[in-house]
């Protein structure tokens, strides 16, 4: 390389669970890390070289920051993209480019270029208020999703029959035709700047019912070689056609008939990788800090067949957070407990994760459904 | 458990690697550490909830740091014990116990203690001076170590014949009969405040030949059951015969003739175990904190097996850093870089490790050599 003695500064905007992650792999590689997030009490708050309160929408505030950064990334997509695009043209690096993260932020955007980039992705009609969607009826059932602000389970909804239409999202957003799939599956794919590019094997992901987050994540995803194979090559095809540097993962549905369909992407470290942390040769985080410095990229192989479970706080359950279960599920064999320094917990919040490596698939669900009953996050009496 | 809203604060005497791992490590169950270190730009200082810069020597200092901990542990065992014995009559908790760093930190009574516990160990006398060192000349070959105060390599000596006696130590320390040993051995043995133990495989040590420091580590140790079996014996009763609490890494030479002796110990992560980071279910990082917050244990076991090498300052270096051939080593499959965080390098001073994994032996051993001419910590011309 070398890596030299005054090395770049890499900017985050985002101090949450992923950039604290991120973190723990910079540290290896005395990757200097500053942080950007509006939460003074930030998970990255005390674990990098510089925290910086502040928004992650205002211009100034991001400008101000990325100034004192050689490279900037994100973990989250809701930032402002002009003060990004104006700190590209002054020469730094910014990964994912910031005219990704406005196409990909804008699931409108984001739905059209996969239409015209022939990217597998189910059916669609744009929608630019309530009535629009109550207009296109014939449609459902469907999903609707707004545009833009979606996160973490909000702003996406089923509509099965006319009944639902009440529901309908008042705003810019997207009718998507309700696919009937086998499974959900998630490849993260990374690229850097010398347009090295590698995926990770196909993970299977399976939603909460309700709040429309990962519950369970299992890796390999039971899928014949062929599914992976034309998956995995989805994967690289959407990073190239986007151009963009960093990581990438891509949310896919694999139909009854072994169709693979995009769902969404995310242009950064994702749920669906975190297993990666123990049960890959290189993490997802390792690789995102590799793809956006331009280092070479790490093997992603799986090591060992991994579950992963999110840590949602518990429904009924509000303010400061604990625990419960942690010391039983530590004492199996390989356990792996996340938490994310998050003091408060409210009902579906991601307050950590659990991954769990057994070479036994049967016995790793069981041990993955049973160590979630386990623990539960519930707010002190 | 639970892990309480409140939960305790882990003060750490010494913010260098091996505090540094430790925070990696203890970021995933949300627990806070404060540290304590002399130098200001040590490396935990930009990843933990407080550093302190001070000395671990004074007794004020480190009786102020304690105060505001709940349990304390140490990464260096030259620390002020006093301070830790009054802190330990007010209620805290402190692991290793105070009593134990003063036995270990004085390699005189660490060897009489093995003498009157019946622990395997090499014969030994122990000298106050360097007269009597050069008295005892009928005792050579030996290896002469200074009682306190020795690091890294630093106060220990082999005296071969009475040409080498002009050499001996000036101060209070022993003479050890040198061992014509087939292999040294460590084993790292965890014991928490409820008294579960649980010892890591064996794991094979080679000695950089002038420097006295750790040059390569294999894991597994390439040795009969019966004596894996021997030295995981030796290091329970060591560390229940100490009746501590955190871990311990036990140094052991495996003689010609079968023999097992214990060299030397270190109450806390230590150099033999980094590579437990990558090759083992539950890195030594993770159960030093789960034995001194009285956690249950994780499991010990070898993932794969594992070469580590230290990097080193180059010979002939001293300056600011850089990392040559980093870049090289990043794109093979299974190599884990770890850096400290040191700006500055000096001959022998550890900057870092390289953790390699393979299934293949043969092939781990010659990769461990190739990494180890290709890295190189050099300063900055």
């Amino acid at each position: 390389m070398a890596i030299k003695p005054q090395s770049p500064i890499l900017g985050v905007l985002g101090g949450g669970q992923l950039g604290r992650m991120l973190i723990q792999s910079a540290v290896n590689y005395n990757q200097d890390i500053h942080i950007l997030d509006p939460d003074p009490n930030a998970p990255c708050k005390d674990l990098c070289q510089r925290f910086t309160a502040g928004s992650l929408k205002d211009f100034d505030t991001v400008y101000a920051f990325g100034h004192g950064c050689d490279v900037i990334t994100v973990e989250i997509e809701s930032v402002n993209t002009e003060a990004l695009e104006k700190l590209q043209r002054e020469g730094k690096k910014v990964f994912p480019q910031p005219h990704i993260l406005n196409l990909i932020k804008d699931k409108r955007k984001q739905k059209q270029f996969y239409q015209h980039h022939n990217i597998p992705t189910a059916d669609f009609i744009l929608t630019a208020d309530k009535a629009e969607v109550i207009h296109n009826s014939a449609f459902l059932p469907a999903v609707n999703k707004l545009g833009k602000e979606g996160y973490d389970g909000r702003g996406v909804q089923v509509l099965r029959s006319e009944n639902d239409l009440e529901k309908a999202f008042d705003a810019p957003g997207l009718l998507e035709k309700l696919i009937d799939f086998d499974t959900e599956i998630a490849v993260t794919v990374a690229r850097n700047e010398a347009g090295e590019m590698l995926a990770y094997p196909a993970v299977e992901c399976a939603f909460h019912p309700t709040a429309n987050l990962v519950e369970y994540l299992f890796a390999p995803a039971q899928i014949s070689a062929e599914i992976e194979q034309k998956a995995q090559e989805i994967a690289k095809d959407v990073i190239l056609k986007l151009g963009m540097v960093g990581i990438l993962a891509v949310e896919m549905f694999v139909t009854k008939d072994g169709e693979v369909l995009v769902n969404e992407v995310a242009p950064r470290p994702h749920n669906s990788g975190h297993h990666t942390i123990e049960a890959n040769f290189t993490s997802q985080f390792e690789q995102h800090l590799r793809s956006v410095m331009n280092w070479p990229l790490g093997n992603p192989s799986l090591r060992c067949p991994a579950a992963m479970i999110n840590l949602l706080g518990e429904e009924g359950h509000e303010g400061v957070a604990y625990v419960e279960g942690m010391e039983e599920a530590m004492k199996e064999e390989g356990v792996y407990i996340h938490l994310y320094g998050k003091k408060i917990t409210k009902p579906f919040r991601k307050m950590g994760h659990v991954t769990i490596l057994d070479e036994n698939i049967d016995q790793l669900k069981e041990r993955a459904t049973r160590i979630k009953e386990l623990i539960k996050i519930k707010s002190k009496a």
